[in-house]
């Protein structure tokens, strides 16, 4: 999980001001629903020494009033009278009471984490061990707790700086021991055991969520952001059927459908036909490429009504083998689809190796049109998002390539080429009354697909943008990234 | 999960048949509600060559209408072109319907277990394979299905017996092959690996069932057993707020409480006299000895208002040194216990090592008083059971003693002691209105008791029930019962 873990780039420091300031007041304005709502909210935080976790926890609490919280500090080894308990006794004592806050600074993982490294655990008593506190955080979740963990994570080279820095300062260098040394000394071996335990105990319930803690104030944004994600979907969890689970995916973060700008993405009909012509080509090979590598290729299409969606399929189609690839319209399930998992039919037309898929619209559905329609329950689209990331996960595990796309157009577009659709005598049957109303639910649709980019654009699937008021440059583009991404796996 | 498996007595043939006539009838009756309430049901089989699957699902089916269930044939590896899918894919396509029933002969543990022993599967693939699995069978639980494991253990002579008789006869002599023959042989490497897959995939949304298929009826009639219990949970859990999870411990056949007799446990004084002695002096030692050897144990005492509780913990104390032990009255909760996890307040309470605790009622007050006062929700009460048998399986780990007393007496004997407190005036303290308005609900009480000792006396932590009509004689049986537990761990 820690070595797989892919880095976000760190926003501007004004960014970080701006948003810094919007989360501080999320989170206060939090604490009176999280004292109606009764939820205890469990906050840990684990990590590298000297990665700055008391500093941030001293942060955080600014923001909550004193009688809310508690912060306990368990950064030590169990005294003699403790070792006497089962070593859960000491963590579950202090866990919060209802409407509260309770900030570990370290927890169960840190005592765990310190005994494997220094041979005092077996491989069976970690495994045991690491069972319990599976179940503990379930019974936990299970009993209306929220509990978010925090891993703060620093290279190597800046945690020797941060400790040499501590040490040189008279009224620091107390805080720097010999454990502390040793363990930048020894970055991978612990590097080794932080990334087993961070996957063992990684569950949707009481996800890990790893901070790049090299920028300070950066950490600090994070984990608000994080902590704030989780209170949201806990205080839905108190009226939710069946638990929603919080993400255990790494995320890139892609931004607004409203930030897109559409107008400058155009092509002049020269660079438009020499780049297709090229591209078509190279696609081809690259085709037969993965055709013989056995690769498979997903391809998966979203986007407004009349936003070019078909279009720009054909351009990609056109330049492969028609015995290599499919196009599968997704249209409403059938009722032998509708009675299984929401993700069988898509499971089902999986290509197989060496071929490729493209979906025309895709499980994607469950978050948008069945999530507006009411076509399923809040709980249901709600639990999707993790649903759907794990089954992304479980495909380029397989070693598929996976390739998102939205193909974004604005209201006024949409209307023009809907206008033009109902004028047209031959392109009439493209448009229905369906699409009228749908179209009156625009804002409602990018809310939703808003937070669908927010919460599904994984590491490992990213969502990619089509930007086509300009058909030809979203051709372009969608033909151009299909390429690189099959290129990253040959 | 395999190996620490506790095999229970196999009951009478008298027994198996009316248990059979029972199971069966009840399945059939919930096929209706099945197909009413949309529940996809999913069953795996899965275990030793020649154990017997085949055949129990033959007769499991006998008692479903032939188009609300499918049999899905697995045992076999993947062919070429399902090896160009994902692993899962061939199962998923499999996965029944709303309403119907799919049975799995062989799914994808046989498969795993295979790639293992030979060698196919590296442990780091096995932990993938194992971690997918472990998502998908939670997805399908998240999504309304109910998802049934069996594992059919039979012992490596009887599957020697059994192999060698197939093969003996002409028209079943194909059904033996060498991989057979060659698990017989290696029938302990095979162990370890089922015992391993058993552990990691064990889950309470999906738990694994041992069978014990030595018989073939009382085989079935374990399948039907758990399989109605399980329909039974699900069916639940369509309303459930949050999924009540199935036990996945071994546990012992209590009994009912009706089927107790009280009138022939007495004990003359001359017996009781010198039995009581003789134990406590017993008792005393083995409590020196635990304080030496730094063995926690906890002593749990449940029963009716005027059963003897009071007395029964006097006779056992009594024998103790007063520095090792602390008796803990559990009365109703405080405002700072009932705003955290209803297990804290017992959490808090354990002894530490060496130390003994002995619970004046206990934790199990969420499955009675809280569950029929409606002091929690159904759903907290249904998921309880679970919950406890996790808390006290974690002490059991830790090392800790745990013995669990149920003291016994009839309606009668109940009023008998009501009056005479009420008559006495210095006995009058020990009896209120609430003892009284608890005894109207006496029938009622019975059955959540009934519920409690069937699905919480687990191989490690079982219920003794002390017959307590004669005092006497359940002081003498207490003694006895704790001389002996200890006794099993020095």
């Amino acid at each position: 999980m820690l070595k797989d873990y892919a880095k976000s780039e760190i926003p501007s420091e004004e960014e970080i001001t701006r948003k810094l300031k919007e989360e501080r007041a999320r989170l206060s304005g939090f604490q009176l629903r999280i004292k109606e709502a009764g939820l205890p909210v469990m906050v840990l935080f684990e990590g590298w020494s000297a990665a700055g976790k008391g500093a941030v926890i001293g942060k955080v609490i600014r923001n909550i009033d004193p009688r809310f919280f508690k912060v306990a500090a368990m950064d030590r080894q169990p005294n003699d009278e403790e070792k006497r308990y089962p070593f859960l006794y000491r963590y579950i004592r202090e866990i919060p009471e209802a409407g509260k806050f309770r900030f570990f600074d370290t927890c169960w993982m840190e005592e765990i984490v310190d005994g494997v490294v220094d041979g005092r655990l077996s491989g069976e008593e970690y495994r045991k061990r690491v069972h319990s506190i599976n179940v503990i955080e379930r019974q936990l979740c299970d009993n209306g707790y929220l509990v978010v963990k925090f891993f703060f994570h620093i290279s190597k080279k800046e945690q020797k700086k941060r400790l040499k820095a501590l040490k040189s300062e008279k009224d620091t260098s107390w805080r720097v021991d010999d454990d502390d040394i040793k363990q930048n000394k020894h970055y991978d071996e612990f590097m080794d055991v932080f990334d087993r335990y961070l996957t063992d105990n990684n569950q949707s319930r009481a996800p890990w969520y790893i901070i790049d803690a090299e920028n300070k104030r950066w950490a600090e944004l994070q984990v608000l952001e994080f902590l704030n994600q989780g209170i949201d979907i806990a205080l839905q969890n108190h009226t939710a059927n069946v638990p929603i689970l919080q993400n255990i995916f790494p995320m890139d973060k892609p931004g607004k459908l409203s930030d897109i700008s559409l107008s400058d993405k155009t092509l002049t009909d020269e660079e438009y036909d020499l780049e297709l012509n090229r591209l078509q080509k190279e696609l081809a090979e690259l085709g037969n490429k993965v055709y013989r590598k056995k690769i498979p290729v997903i391809i998966a299409y979203e986007g407004w009504d009349a936003a070019g969606k078909g279009g720009n399929i054909k351009r990609i189609t056109a330049a492969l083998d028609p015995r290599d690839f499919v196009v599968e319209p997704i249209a409403s399930p059938e009722p032998h689809e509708k009675a299984r998992h929401y993700l069988w039919r898509f499971w089902t037309r999986l290509p197989k190796t060496g071929h490729i898929t493209i979906f025309d619209r895709t499980w994607y559905g469950r978050v948008m049109v069945e999530r507006l329609e009411g076509f399923c329950t809040e709980n249901d689209w709600q639990r999707a998002y993790n649903e759907i990331n794990e089954f992304e996960k479980e495909l380029s595990e397989w070693g598929a390539v996976i390739i998102k796309f939205w193909v974004q157009i604005d209201k006024d577009t949409q209307l023009a080429r809907f206008t033009d659709r109902q004028n047209t005598p031959e392109k009439q049957w493209k448009i229905t009354d369906e699409d009228w109303r749908n179209r009156e639910k625009w804002d409602l649709y990018e809310g939703a697909v808003d937070e669908m980019l927010e919460k599904t654009s994984t590491a490992f699937a990213p969502w990619h943008i089509l930007e086509s008021v300009d058909k030809k440059y979203a051709r372009i583009k969608a033909l151009k990234t299909v390429i690189d991404e099959i290129k990253k796996v040959l």
